[in-house]
């Protein structure tokens, strides 16, 4: 009766030390372009994640069953990229050397920079799976080299570009889009090269990003660049299913941000892939 | 000139005497565990109403050729279940003793059981067909028998679990899943036996509910715990379009909560399904 | 350093006289009979055009490699139909004599009356293609001939009916479906017979006209009569792709009401759709 | 049981005949140059209006002891502003010679115009109480003489500008300002002369027009053109309190715009000013 | 690093056993008859609390010097009245039995009858000091005796109606009204009286329960029935800041309903009152 | 008829040369710790001041006699703190060098610094009057040096803490309310000293930094971090008015954050205070 007030993840109720996965939240958005806003996504999803259930009629499962860490938020300085990055590569790194899972979320696309930095020195030959709608394949952004606009780039340069296989893009520029058809395992547009790429990964190491403004705006407004002609909610939910015997060994979700949907359906939406992805990395 | 000031739904202006139908709103929330408001519907729709057609062109008939007569809201107590489920009994007997059919617009799903107390006294063998996002099957919720989370279980006593027809369901427990899967009619995260089911109703005396969470939240953003990887409206649209030959002796539609969708587009997705289902049910 | 500050969608930045294409908003809704608002839809659009890539990934062209002229918007009398109708077809006259094509951005629909005025006595045997969630036939609406109901009916009396191609009509009055049944070339509640109605139009002069609440609301919220049951983003974007043969002599799109998408996803819709506009009919 | 569903404004149910104030709405807003919606006031007002007591702590009255009869709204023409106003004069002609008083729920304040052309034509030697942000005192807006920035220089060409008494006044050319000072009674920013203003109209026939954006926007922000600096509830309240003693022979309040304030706040400050200015003319 | 995610009101980190304050929160609003949304206050609060500082310029103090525990949320079933006031009152009487002060975030002001249940069995001669826009002092509520609405006419038939004093009432019916001028200490429409009051209660022990909603709706636009004409935040603040010498031996607020401000200022200005209220009873 | 499309603030549209005044917008945002948004104050008050009017009744004069100069948005690099300020420094020195005054929009406050730098570089003794809620004193800030939360101090080290005059201050830590009581010309709380500090400003350089948090959340909830107890809009206008004699050689506005104010109340009162602030300047 006299514990303190914990706030998880719905059943995201395990100790570090039992845990297979740890959750953690990234609050960053300094060098969103547009619209900022997605560092409230994790305490959001913290108190809306009440309203799903736990368990997964896709899957037969539940998350009651599964050993799942909530870290809470990183506390990041806004307006300091570098520093802000390598708080999020010092926390991944020991969650690596524990020997459990990293599943951030973000915060804009930028922090994924940071779990790759400590996932590409803690492994070999890593690959990333990357679903979103725009490219973020820029050499630099704004004369910035580390921006949400840049950040596969970034990752291409450490694991090189051939371990990187991206989805559902829709946005870019032309070099972007460019350097995509001619250096990456790239899937413009849709999924449809996806059966192809899963059977490529099966049996390596890989590290999946998924920036949520790959669902179409119909369904997931709550985003500071919303791109429509997106994947459904089911599109992005059977892609998923089919992850399962892949080795993931991290992953994150980023660039919800609640406040521009304002009906919660945004982040109702990320609470159920949160469920569904857990399910899929937990085996 | 000098005439009162009328609210009905849009064209439901016959009297009572004449009509083959009642409308009647449910302002009822009580139990609502997550986000309430739900008692706001039939209120927002009439005024909202005004903004549809009367002419179905999917249907080729207009709801003016109708005779239905809208009884307007029900007065209920807040926080008394009992006493509120019982005026909706009452209510919905008087109509069916006046030989025309019960037509309520939610309120939480718990209305339901209401005028299905109604219904299941005044008619022999009654089947129950019902859309959902969610399985509303639990023995109980939060200790309480009488709950949305459980108003299908109740139902299923009143006229047994095989009578009981469920599509479109895609949340719950383990429990209230296998609870479906063994005793119900149960079609559960999309709409696939819907064929099957209305051959197996033809005949019978059916009573309809909609739970419009069935819809994905992409179109029907206000509910008050909005579920992805649902039905598209035209899906929506084009099952209720196959019961038209259906002897459905009851109805009704529940869950909106107007507020959580400030476009107003959930609310005219009512209005527009009203239209239809009036249409559907008049012959 | 010291220019003035000019606002222009995303990369209109070429001078009049150097311009293909002329885009200019008409900011007028005085008839819209339930929920005002569109007139704001063109200065909404230049700010949030920014956020938007000028690169098309769909055709692989680039809108900064076009010559368009943004002329800003109209000044258009609110309450007075008759003068403003007349200020857009005396801009939409001088933009078809300087030998450019006009694009204009509602505004409610009633502002193609304009255009269509000028562009009528411009050229001989135009056609119009229509793409609505209304059929905008009324011979009068609330004793009115100039509304936003009535347009395609009087722009039919400029064109004559069977040179009028409608598209994607899901609402109207049984008078307005049977006028569209039989006297335009009528394609309700889908885009089935779009490839037929290409094949008539190729080699004539085509005006087109979209009214954006042919999307469904689910991706197009911002907009005053939201309409469910419309066409996703990508099938009204493949079927934009499908005019790019045609001879387009002028266009509008209209309808856009963006404070009633709060999340802004309506406008940036809009504004992806004017991107893509431009690239077809810029050949 | 089986009546039709009446809908009014909390405790507004007597008849035509045994009424002595009859309410009305005016849903109209073709002039509004800004922002529209104030059309929807006193649809939105019937149903807020639940959530208000009908006793009022500040006159110790109730108006359930009133007779006061609600004819819901006026159908008036969009976008044909001498039809609407037509019809606005003769229901208020109809009022006042069955020897009623009219009270009038707008729309934008050129709603006034109607019932002042019909309370001149009735009554002599009548006076304005006009309470507003605004001057209204333009000769012409856009080329238009019946506009909401013009509707008090209209009305004082009905009664004369001496006999029109301005209140709060913060906002307009410095044409429409001088026109006040040298004019009209005229005080602006404040009430400070109210005292003295309620003098000179005792014993003569009222007629009180209140623009609500008389009101500071933090208390009502729901109005097409929000103009800080203007009265606390409180003050406006005091000031009507004043008036008890006038002879007021009819009344409106307008612009009431209630999408603008999501709060709902606007929609209960304006029930509550109804309910109290109900009270003060009933005697 | 590997603790659990905790999540409290700002600086609110004492363990229970060190704490001279235990704040809870009790998400109850089932007998809401109009808006509910109560039940949301104390989650929000908690993360928005990050958005103020710990120190009072008003008080010279710092609540991060004070020995506060955050007990969490109260686990209460929607719909059942009386479970839920019972939980409220064990738990208050567990932590007044550890001679610590409660502290009770609502919920709906009936959360009130729960801890004055437990404070009026565990002390003697309490008084109850009652800030609110309504009366509560109905007998019975839509023929409930439990309900937001009767929660003062319970708790003064728990400490007799002499040992009420109420400030700031506008809002109810006659007979309420009436109920408070003969019996209570009654100080409608103002504070004008609560010199008087504090007088009285020096030395005794006082109950203070403030419902937030007899700020102005100005400032505090979030709740469920707004009423126009109440305090500014200085003056509240003011009132609070004069009881620093009454010896408070429990106290809740109530009635902030956060969805209803979408700026987040109510819910700001909720925690700001917390933070003062903390430093006021810490002496 | 075919000139670009110009955007500026309502009458601001002299062109450099002529300029008195040149008004431009610093959309940076980047070290807001808790809700960003300022970055498109300056794009929405464009659009949005059409809605005020150019005629000051406080003033007795129109902003249309002024010759002003809006140089639309400076082009910031997101993230990069040090860049930003530079940019907004250089062009701040190119508008003293021209003799012209600067008024920058922002932005978070932190754009304060890259004027300041210019300023005092250009001018000697400059002091500078501050009116804000939070005191900006802070040594850093999550380690940072440069951040909203700093920027009075990093100014007050450019000019000596001497030569600060803050007012309306009412919250920050304990450490910088000693400072400011300590060192700075410093009134917390409310404008008691303003008469004192204009009389000890007279004949000396101002530069004038107005944090619109200043005001009370009620009429100002558009910003990030609303801190109610503020002033009146009157209470900041008088206190303007007040400012007439002093010799202002440049001036901001900052903090707006327009989306968390979806009423736009926010955004007129900005655009008012915008052109109080011109005719104060412009003598």
């Amino acid at each position: 009766m006299y514990n303190k007030n914990i706030s998880t993840f719905i059943a995201c109720d395990s100790t570090f030390e039992d845990a297979d996965i740890v959750v953690f939240g990234a609050p960053f958005d300094s060098t969103t372009s547009f619209r900022p806003g997605t560092r409230f996504a994790s305490k959001v999803m913290r108190v809306e994640s009440e309203g799903i259930e736990t368990y997964s009629p896709y899957q037969d499962r539940d998350i009651e069953d599964l050993s799942v860490f909530d870290g809470g938020d990183l506390e990041l300085p806004f307006g300091n990229v570098v520093v802000a990055l390598e708080e999020i590569e010092n926390y991944t790194k020991s969650v690596l050397e524990a020997g459990k899972k990293p599943f951030m979320i973000g915060g804009e696309h930028l922090v994924t920079y940071g779990t790759m930095k400590a996932v590409s020195s803690h492994y070999d030959d890593v690959c990333v799976l990357h679903f979103d709608a725009h490219a973020d394949l820029r050499e630099d952004y704004l004369d910035q080299k580390l921006s949400h606009a840049t950040v596969i780039r970034r990752v291409s340069e450490m694991v090189s570009p051939q371990n990187i296989y991206q989805l559902g893009i829709r946005s870019g520029t032309k070099e972007e889009f460019d350097f995509g058809r001619n250096n990456t395992n790239f899937c413009p547009l849709n999924f449809d090269r996806l059966d192809e790429f899963v059977e490529k990964l099966k049996g390596k190491k890989v590290y999946l990003t998924i920036d949520l403004d790959v669902l179409d705006p119909s369904i997931f407004a709550g985003t500071g660049t919303p791109e429509a002609g997106g994947a459904t909610f089911n599109e992005l939910l059977n892609a998923i299913l089919k992850l399962k015997d892949l080795n993931i060994i991290g992953l994150d979700i980023n660039e919800l941000s609640p406040s521009y949907d304002q009906s919660g359906v945004s982040t109702a939406v990320a609470c159920k892939l949160l469920r569904e992805l857990l399910l899929i990395v937990s085996k």
